[in-house]
């Protein structure tokens, strides 16, 4: 068990409220604040302290959590503030992106806040259970600090240093999530033409995309050799999709999904490199801004 | 141990002689032939017997497998022998489109052959271990009848009588297997404008790819429920990715994957459905032949 802290909640939506019954539940000092009332009684209840602005809020803990509608806000809350910060640590949970969670790692600096950016992977409901993670960048020492603090709401991950690394890796993996959901969408239609449920589809595709996260690795290691030619590698050309394209067609399904990934390896085959590997559909999705 | 049986192996490029070696080591009597000589050497050695000819081979077995070049190797080998597989099983691990292999269904029937088609999960260099799986289709007499010889390749499911199910799932799986690798890509070439490296990257997309197929179950009852507006979803308004893409835009990277999601999901919000569930872009999927 650790020693309480005082812990301020500045923003009381649905991840607010959860992230704030958390720290609750771990015997810490809480106190909360939203720009429209009503929404912390149950917290009330709970233990919480509700303040009437957030400038009494920030006062009244050593560790400040904004998670607010976005970017915007954040600075509309702090900005007339500011001073009062100075010396304390700013967690902000609000989803920015990783420019924005830059400039504010600059402002923070520039009034004297340590601070650190965090993304939640996780819904509301997650958070505090199992399989709920937050992934942080930013003040290192403040991560360790208030680390069993944060570890309430989950798994706690320090990034590094830039600000943005939160943000970016947010994006990065919820990207990775909503393309591999498309492609579940993919496999379903196709097996939906032969009246195969998609209840069914998914719990062999569960079992099947787990086992080939396996293949992950190896591809990182052959962009990060940044030689798509060796050995034990599928080609680029042996992984020519058109067949698979074909047969969405004859079934009378779309194939947006899996057109994406053959414009993909197109673009290396067209340029001459079909004898090189799979991974290198890397320089096609980094190179062009779509 | 289950009794010997004699098999015959049509076609040894590599996976064909990872079946037959697989075979041999569980003590089948195995016959191999192969259209230009030359491949069966190894197999030999370890016990294969090489016939002349294709149809000395299918008189020399009661289960015939065939993993030939394509679908019309298939018939250039077997149409003109057709009669000696008269009473035989027929195992075609062949790679064809479902449609060409409900088309080899009819033929076989026509021929007083039982027979199953195959979609094989695996490489060559995974035949016989672990995680290695092979899907089938078709005759299921014939599949229960072979069972433990076809188990000596891998995990055997069969999925029902229609011939063309089998390569199906295969290109379902296949096409959820590419879409979700595009989608780590997506993911790596973000954080790499941090400096992040993709082996790292995949390290930690792996753990959170596989944590997310536990969704697919979620977006299979709703698929199959037929109603997109049942309650605990997340719309496809709240899924909206334009910020995700505005932060590769402002990094300077490509995002062909992400956008690929966001146009399925903008489909349904275009014609109002934006309040409906994220499983609704299988609409979007299937809708459009891409």
């Amino acid at each position: 068990m650790n020693a309480p802290v005082t812990v301020s909640i500045l923003g009381l939506g649905e991840m607010g409220r959860a992230l704030a019954a958390a720290l609750l539940g771990a015997g810490h000092t809480v106190t909360v604040w939203n720009r429209t009332p009503g929404r912390a009684e149950r917290l009330i209840e709970d233990g919480a302290i509700e303040a009437p602005s957030a400038g009494v809020a920030i006062d009244a803990s050593e560790l400040v959590v904004v998670c607010l509608f976005d970017h915007d806000s954040v600075h509309e809350t702090l900005d007339p503030i500011v001073d009062r910060l100075h010396g304390r640590v700013l967690v902000n949970l609000t989803t920015t992106s990783p420019e924005q969670a830059r400039e504010l790692g600059l402002w923070a600096r520039a009034g004297g806040i340590a601070a650190l950016d965090g993304g939640i992977m996780a819904v509301p409901s997650m958070i505090g259970g199992p399989g709920s993670e937050i992934l942080y960048s930013g003040d290192q020492s403040s991560f360790e600090r208030y680390r069993n603090v944060l570890d309430r709401w989950g798994t706690s991950s320090y990034l590094g240093a830039d600000p943005g690394l939160a943000s970016l890796y947010d994006i990065a993996l919820l990207s990775g999530m909503y393309v591999m959901f498309a492609g579940y969408m993919q496999g379903a239609a196709l097996v939906a033409t032969a009246g195969v449920s998609a209840t069914a589809f998914a719990e062999r595709s569960a079992a099947w995309l787990s086992a080939m996260t396996g293949e992950l690795a190896g591809y990182g290691r052959v962009i990060d050799g940044g030689d798509y030619t060796v050995a034990g590698q599928q080609s680029l050309d042996f992984s020519d999709l058109s067949k698979m394209l074909e047969a969405a067609d004859e079934a009378g399904v779309g194939a947006v999904p899996l057109a994406m990934v053959q414009s993909l390896i197109e673009r290396q085959r067209g340029v001459g490199l079909g004898a090189e590997g799979f991974a290198r559909i890397f320089e096609s999705v980094r190179h062009t801004v779509g």
